[in-house]
């Protein structure tokens, strides 16, 4: 695979984002949904700021009031027994080690705008900011599918009630239509195709399960976006692969002559991630074509193999033209980066691969 | 409130039911889905059967094969280090005590039928046997809502891919068309609403959460009843209470003058399981009226107490006649029981304790 990495790489870091309030500071701008409109490249990205602490023995952990509609900024003791703060992302108790009790810091959706693709200005303001009860612990990860003119994005929905997957949609990118929680928690990486397929809308769902399962990947159906159906278990994590820990769709699937293209996440146990390519079948997306054996991208730039956490590449969108496939994907928890690819070569690997 | 237990309790024992192969013996025939059909009272049995083990250092586990449509019985020595074999319902991991390997028993779906409401004939066959590969582990804790001469029969579908909520229609008790998963894992306790409410239908569902979030109970809307969405959180846990653990949709909501009466499961983190109470406005089934403080039903009868998983009440329909509401309801992980209660009386104590 003949991979293209831009030479602005990182296009977006955290330097490049003003924090949404002076108290805070921006640790990344990364994992960002993408679009076209109006001619310009439009990156969802998630930004995550941390409350700033001047003293290094208390960890603090913001938390959105719906009823003040103002962050709380909750304060922890680094020598409080009750809680473990190992992982700089999050607080957890003790007796919970699996899961986490708060986040350390807030993430929320900012678009980057762009005319030629490679040179990012970011809007001064957030596009989606927590806005209600599912929301309080950030919102991260968008996904934006475009319908005829109406751009549907959707994103993980972070509260202490869990993860649920949301979804807004615009036309514009200014206001949006608050569209509902569509995946019930504990859900993460919701990809939905851009049309129809013999009737019926598809997503790609990642739950995370708690008694018995992976963390595979999921496929639904649906007569209207909002409510889904019909789940079946699409792709398994693979033992011994670079696939092995977790997986989770990465960007809107493209519509290909082979089939639907999905380029999708796959870490390790040791959380190193990397994107591979599945390709669906075009009249059946519950049907599995081709899975390539090996990624199609790793974590070998400095940018991805260093900064919050590193060792990570993940894509949530792509733009393609003809057989060029951009896809814009965050790096190391911290900025964004773009590569090209060839969708043929893409298609020829998976080819090869599953023979 | 005033309890009327039937002097037959419990009404269906194992002992009742054969085991529908030799090998097999019945562990349970419990937490039944309800109907009226036809002039009699139906019970979808949930009965668990174990593979009879001459060797008491061997623990097995019944696996359901899709391609031979055949049980496999796979064998783990006791004094295997990779598991643990300390709750006898389950073979554990010893790295993820939190969920589970393999189950010891397997579940289907068997009818008992009566035509008083006291005495019940079970079915020699199976009704609801697993048939696809998320059925391997077995089905559990059906639910039956009848919408006109439909009923919509929904389950928990256990397999090692998760566990999900499944549903079938039935509109004779004999054969039946499978509707698919309705829900993706985790997931259990989906109750679905016997009409729509201003033209959408409603469901209670409970997903079980990894990361953030207890036990809760949540609703969706549906416009079909296949596919469902605006996920929104209904009711949490107690500290302290009756149900501080555990919470889950139990009956069928019942439509009365003053709203949806649920009977909802509670259980301790002991795992004490008791029936309570929740109204839901009569045209926002997402808006709770009213909660009761205290259990209407605990358990305290010498069948509730002991059995294969002791000190259980789990009711999973009932049949209303004007104020005579007669909840059916597992008992012990083990047989079936049935009480009389005044629907009066429990919207009386809803109005009392949410004062």
């Amino acid at each position: 695979m003949n991979i293209y990495r831009y030479e602005e790489n990182p296009l977006i870091t955290p330097a490049d984002v003003a924090p949404h309030r002076p108290d805070f500071e921006v640790l990344g701008a990364f994992n960002a949904g993408v679009a076209e409109y109006q001619g310009e490249t439009l990156l969802l990205l998630r930004v995550a700021e941390k409350p700033i602490s001047e003293d290094p023995n208390i960890v603090k952990a913001p938390v959105f009031n719906v009823e003040t509609q103002q962050l709380d900024i909750l304060e922890f003791r680094l020598d409080d027994p009750t809680y473990d703060f190992e992982d700089p992302r999050m607080i957890r108790t003790r007796d919970k080690m699996e899961g986490f009790a708060y986040l350390t810091s807030l993430s929320y959706i900012r678009i980057a705008r762009s005319k030629d693709g490679h040179n990012f200005t970011v809007d001064e303001k957030p596009f989606l900011y927590p806005f209600n009860e599912y929301q309080t612990f950030g919102i991260e990860d968008a996904r934006v599918t475009q319908i005829g003119d109406v751009y549907y994005v959707n994103f993980s929905a972070v509260s202490e009630m869990g993860v649920a997957d949301a979804m807004i949609s615009t036309k514009d990118f200014v206001s949006y239509e608050y569209e509902g929680n569509i995946f019930a928690p504990e859900n993460k990486d919701v990809l939905i195709f851009p049309e129809k397929v013999n009737g019926k809308y598809y997503a790609l769902h990642r739950p995370s399960l708690k008694s018995i399962g992976n963390l595979d990947i999921w496929i639904a159906s649906s007569p209207d976006l909002h409510s889904w159906g019909d789940h079946r278990h699409l792709l398994g994590i693979r033992d011994g692969y670079w696939d092995s820990g977790r997986i989770g769709g990465g960007a809107v699937p493209i519509k290909t002559e082979k089939g639907w293209l999905e380029l999708y996440h796959g870490a390790t146990k040791e959380h190193r991630y990397c994107m591979g390519a599945v390709l669906l079948d075009l009249n059946d997306p519950m049907k599995v074509l081709a899975r390539t054996e090996t990624p199609i991208l790793e974590p070998e730039a400095d940018y991805e193999k260093n900064g919050f956490f590193g060792d990570v590449v993940f894509g949530c969108g792509t733009i393609v033209e003809g057989d060029v496939v951009k896809m814009y994907y965050g790096v190391a928890d911290t900025s964004m980066a773009c590569c090209e690819m060839s969708l043929a070569e893409i298609l020829q690997q998976l080819e090869d691969e599953s023979r």
